[in-house]
Parts: C-alpha cells; structure tokens; sequence
C-alpha cells in the first residue's frame, strides 16, 4: 500500500476538470468529475435538521440504487436555505451535466459550499456547466480540487496504490472545509474515487466505518454544517474480482479507504481557519471505543485548549477539564497527559515537568497530545488546530 | 420588586470583605463573607466529573444539612487536580474560618477559581484568612465582589428589594467568570444572600429553577468548568414568616431570585473574554421548553454566529445552522429570524432586507437576535457575546 501522486483522477477511468464561472471574483468555482463507465456509489451526510438543496437531491439520487456517473460541485454559494427555488437548481444542475453526458440526472450528484440563503445565480451555471464538461481529462483532479475551496488555503488530495486479487487498485480524493477549528459550521465536502470493483453494500459499510474514524474525528457529533457530504465512487475498472462479502479483500479496500479519509481529513484540520499548527489528540487505555473517541473529541473541540496550543502554553488542566466534561465516563485519578513524550500529569493532577520543553514541544508545527485513562485498551485519535487571531479575522466578515 | 445599591452585604445581617494575599501580583484574591447568624444554604455545582477539591468539600458541608456560617474564596488558583494535598488545603481553609469566628467548619463554604493543577500556597492562605476575618463589615459586598475575579473586567453585583408576608427582603448577589464566549471552561461562581426565611429544601429548589434560567442560559450542558459553584444563603432577619410551602410567597421569593440571577447572568455574558457587545438570543414558539433552551444555547454558542456580531455581519445563516445542529426537532419550513426588529428570514430562507439597517442593529452595545420557531408558545432566553481578537489574545497565555 504506496502513496501516489494525485487525487479523484487517480484511479483509471475518471477524468476531471475545474473553472471560473464567476460565483467567486476571480479563483474556480465549479469543479466536475465523471467516470468513463458508470461506478457504484455511496455516500455520508450532514445530520444538521437544516439540509441545503444539493445534498437532498444527492440523497434522491443515490436512492435509486443505480451506478453513478458524474459528480459536479460549485464553490462560494451553498445553496442551502433556498427554498423550492434552490431544489429547482440543484436538480437543474445534475440534470444539464447528464444530458451534457449522454446519462440521466440520476446517474449525476451534485455538491455545494460558501454561503447560506442566497439561491444560484443559475445561467452562470448552466454558462459554467455548457463549458466544464469539454474540459474533462484524467489530468484535471488538482483543477477539481481547487474549485471546491472556500476559506481553504491550499488544495486537498491524497492518492494510494495497492494490490486487490491480484491487481493494482488505485484510489484517491480530495476534500476542502477549513473552517475546522470549530468544525461545526464548515461545510466539509469529500470526494473519493476508485477503480476497485466493489460491491454497492460493503462500499457503503466502509465509508461509513472509515468516516467515523477520519472525518468524523475532527467533528463533533451533531455538530455538522447544512451541506456536508463525503461521496465515494468506485468503477471497477482495476478488474479485481469484486469484493462481494467481507474477506481478506474488503479489509485491504477498508484500510485504504480509512487511510485516503485519514489523510484528506489531517488535511482539514492543518488548513484550519487561521491555522498555524496541526494538532493530534490521541487518547488510549479507555475501557471502550465510544470513550476513546468521546474524550479525544471534546479535547479537539476545546476553545481553550486550541488557544492554549497557539500560545504555545503548557496548560494541560484545560485538556482534564476538557476530558472531564466530555461526558464520557472514567476515573479521573488515573488519567495521564503527555505534550509529545513529554508526560505533564498523573493520576488526574500536574507533576513537575520542564516547561522549556513543553513550550519547545508546543511550537512545533504538528503537536501531539495524548492522553491515557488507565482504565482499558481502546484508543481513539482526533485532529485539531490552533486557535489563532486569524480565525476571528476570517470569520468576523466571511459574507463581505 | 426594585433594583437596590449593593451585592452580598445588601441583605440585612451579611458583612464581607476582600483583600490582596499575594496570589495574584497586585489585585485582591481572597473574599470572605459570613452572616451574623446561621443561614439556610443551597449550591449548584458543576457536572464536570473533574471536580476541583473547593466544589468537593463545599458539597460535603451543605450534605450535612446544618445552616450556614460563612463563604471563603479565593481567586488566581482553582485548587482543581491537586490530589489529597487539594482536599486538606480546602478543609482546612474552611476550618481556620470556623476557628475565628467560632464556629464549626461544616457550618463554613469555599470556592476557588484560577489556574487547575497548582497547590494553593498554604502560608499566604493562612496569613490571609487571619487578616480578613477582623475586615468583615457591612459595607464590604464590592470588596469581596473584586476579590473573586480572575480575567473579568469589572465586578459584577447585583441587588433587590421586595416585600414578603410584610416585611421588606433584601436579595443580593455576586458574580464572576468571563471566559463565556466558550462557557465551559470559565469557572462561573456566583453567591446569593437574602434576609428571607425560607425553608431549605424549598431554597433549594428556588435555586434550581432561577439556575436554569439564568446561569444555565450562559453555560452549555455537560461544558462546565471543574470549579462552577452558586451558592445562595438565606438568614431570615427580614422576619418574614417562613416561607414552609410553595404558596404566594414562594413564587414571589422565586421571581426576585430569578431577577438576581439573570442580572448576574447577564453580566459574566457582557464581560465575556474580549467581549464588546452583549447579545442576547430569544427564542419563541417552540413546541415545548426544552427545544426553547436548547435552540437557544445552540446559537449563544457558535463561534460563527459570535464571530458574525463582532464583524457586523448579518449572517442568518450560521443562526439558522446552529439551531439545525442543535439536536432539537423543529419545522425549519417554519423558522423566522429577527435581528432586533429586523426580519432577515422567513420560512427557513432569506428575504429581503436592508443590509445597512442590519449593519446598524449589529454595531450596537446589546443585540437582539431572536428566531420564532412558529410551533408553539414555549420561549427561551439565552445570553452570550462576541467572539474577537482579545479572546485569542487573553487565552493563548492564560497562565504567564
């Protein structure tokens, strides 16, 4: 299992391609990807009671159970809270990319990200889409990449090769969301591609096992935006024999696909709004994967803590109280906190530690803190960033 | 029921004081106050499972449901995570207290607030506690009120005075905690005193009611500090006959207490860290109370919405997003938003509005945001602030 150049464009058979069309000043806006043949799909989204457009036709769409062909996404408007309007849009859109393909709008799913509440300006989309979809090639995956940024500061992809029955499998994607420090409000959107052949139930069990390990680790349940989605296609043109039940295959397709998810979404979390620094929450010894994750979680949510990490100040009580209000359940007089190998506490108080160090350890570009109860052998690890200046800045004025 | 002059010494038979001991560098850290005669008591405590030793001890005293002498604080050092050595630090406090003023130590309280993870330096404590006792007075309510500070701006007291069974009560309070903008690790303590008679499990439940509606409408569940203590004590020298029964009496015992504590509620809000405006979010026509509250802390506690305010930025859509993730089921075809006066949405969506008049509402010091659920008639208040460039700033080196 070998990291290669690349993202959706990766794998054989999908072609991609990224423009301007003017929702934005002057960067791309409108990225499309599409598989030569049709390709099983599956996909993860928002459980915000507040849904935009394009993730329900999404759904729709998948409902139907058939292959997928096309993917189309724009930036900068998230056509969410747009009414029938906004519905009419996004149906508009899947529907002009398929008859611009030779397939049907059930065969196409469409994405959204920026603002709220504000409907498509929609002839520069169908202006937008009418000249996209010449444009697609099997080298267009960074142009796709850097249509779907929003407050991102640079592209996000990540590609894999590995070995399936015999044949090389390929498998990519990218990602965008920086407004990761309080994952909430980011619209995280995730696009996956594969020539593995796979059946359309594993594909979408792993998904699901691989974002609760990736990007729902550097989000807080509940807390999701109106238009996060994470699609995964896979076209079956690396011939392996499909992985139709869960064997040795379909552990080697899980481990790279929570490999891809892990890496676009530590991607996320380092392009933070306002981000100076990338930062890994590992918590261990917990007597159950839900506390595990529970207390990783609330510890990579904390205002406190992520400003502490940006002032480089060795302020472990906030990461226990953090814990301690996770809602997880565990005995606090056992719990040890380490700043990279650097141990800070023990059985739930401080010890003397060198805070020369700690600070040394604390403005390094990636921090690690880890975190171990003492109470089990489950283990969880989440992805934060910084709390800067420059995410008030960013986010003071983001609609101006 | 009218607004008075004072704080904890506004009830009749309450004396405090407040003075420097040397935790801090130059400001006030210790507070003591006590009533003439025992009082009735009830507490709030955090639900934090890290419990700091004050908020153990304190619990242990009022368990032995005796009345009430006196409650020492200390400001600049939590005495959370400080093992055995923070549980005798905290007893003994309490019982050099009793010593002086010759009572018993479960008939004294104690709180802290500051820095987790530190033990108290004992000498200065016991120095301290021999110099105030002898500063007790009557006029000592603001002294103690800044002694309890940690990066608050300014003191918080708040007091009433309104009749019972004929006789003139007195209801004062005393507030801290600043770091709302996230309200979980701001330790958030509160003491109440009054010259009511009143019945202890119904002082109780007062406390509880006014809690929730006022303290935990500035707080998100399960986020609460290790150190979150209110405390209210009542010593009956108003002579009003005893409140034994949840009769006429009681619900006006409950408003002036309610009172109180909203106006204290307000103030750690407007004092949030680095906090320029105090905004207050209303929600209405919930289908019942609980989807009220939580709709309403959900938006008091998005970064987004907060960064918005201090941008002056009318971005409905991150309020209507943070009531979508807020776990509460409602009809978002439904939703309308208001910026004060303003409607900026309506069925969910975005109408028509003027940007310049929005502009306006969100320069001012208070700010309105309201949003109508239109399914039912249950309301909610909650009370938060902006989120600016001094909160990074006054966190990222919290402990230097």
């Amino acid at each position: 299992m070998q990291k290669i150049a690349g993202g959706i464009t990766a794998a054989r058979g999908f072609e991609a391609a990224g423009m301007h069309i003017g929702l934005k000043k002057v960067k791309p806006d409108l990225a499309l990807f599409a598989s030569e043949v049709p390709a099983t799909a599956a996909g993860m989204f928002t459980t915000n009671l507040v849904q935009a457009a394009p993730i329900k036709v999404t759904k729709e769409h998948l409902a139907h159970k058939g292959k997928i062909r096309a993917v189309v996404v724009n930036s900068a408007n998230a056509n969410a809270c747009t009414g029938e309007q906004g519905m009419a849009d996004a149906e508009a859109m899947t529907a002009q990319v398929a008859q611009k393909l030779g397939c049907s709008a059930e065969e196409v799913l469409v994405g959204s990200t920026g603002v709220i509440g504000v409907n498509l300006p929609m002839e520069k989309l169908e202006r937008g889409i009418e000249a996209i979809v010449p444009k697609l090639n099997p080298q267009g995956g960074g142009s796709a990449a850097e249509a779907i940024l929003t407050t991102d500061t640079f592209t996000k992809e990540y590609a894999m090769e590995f070995q399936l029955g015999g044949k090389t499998v390929r498998m990519g994607g990218m990602t965008k969301g920086s407004g990761m420090i309080h994952p909430n409000m980011a619209t995280m959107l995730a696009f996956i591609t594969t020539d593995a052949a796979i059946d359309r139930s594993l594909l979408e069990r792993a998904l699901g096992e691989a974002t609760a390990q990736s990007f729902n680790m550097i989000s807080v349940d509940r807390d999701t935006s109106t238009n996060d989605m994470v699609l995964v296609l896979a076209n079956g043109l690396a011939e392996n024999p499909e992985i139709k039940e869960e064997d040795a295959d379909y552990q080697v397709f899980c481990q790279a696909l929570f490999e891809v998810t892990r890496q676009l979404a530590k991607l996320i979390a380092r392009d933070g709004e306002g981000a100076t620094k990338l930062v890994e929450i590992q918590t261990r010894g917990a007597a159950n994967l839900d506390t595990a994750r529970t207390v990783a979680r609330s510890i990579a949510s904390s205002n406190l803590v992520k400003t502490a990490v940006f002032g480089e100040d060795a302020n472990w009580g906030r990461i226990l109280c953090a814990a301690g209000y996770s809602g997880a359940s565990f005995d606090v007089e056992k719990v040890e906190i380490f700043l990279g190998d650097l141990k800070v506490a023990e059985q739930g108080r401080g010890i003397d530690f060198s805070e020369e160090r700690a600070k040394a350890i604390l403005g390094q570009e990636e921090v690690k803190i880890s975190v171990d109860l003492n109470s089990g052998s489950f283990q969880a690890t989440a992805w934060t960033c910084d709390l800067t200046f420059d995410y008030v800045k960013i986010n003071a004025s983001y609609r101006s």
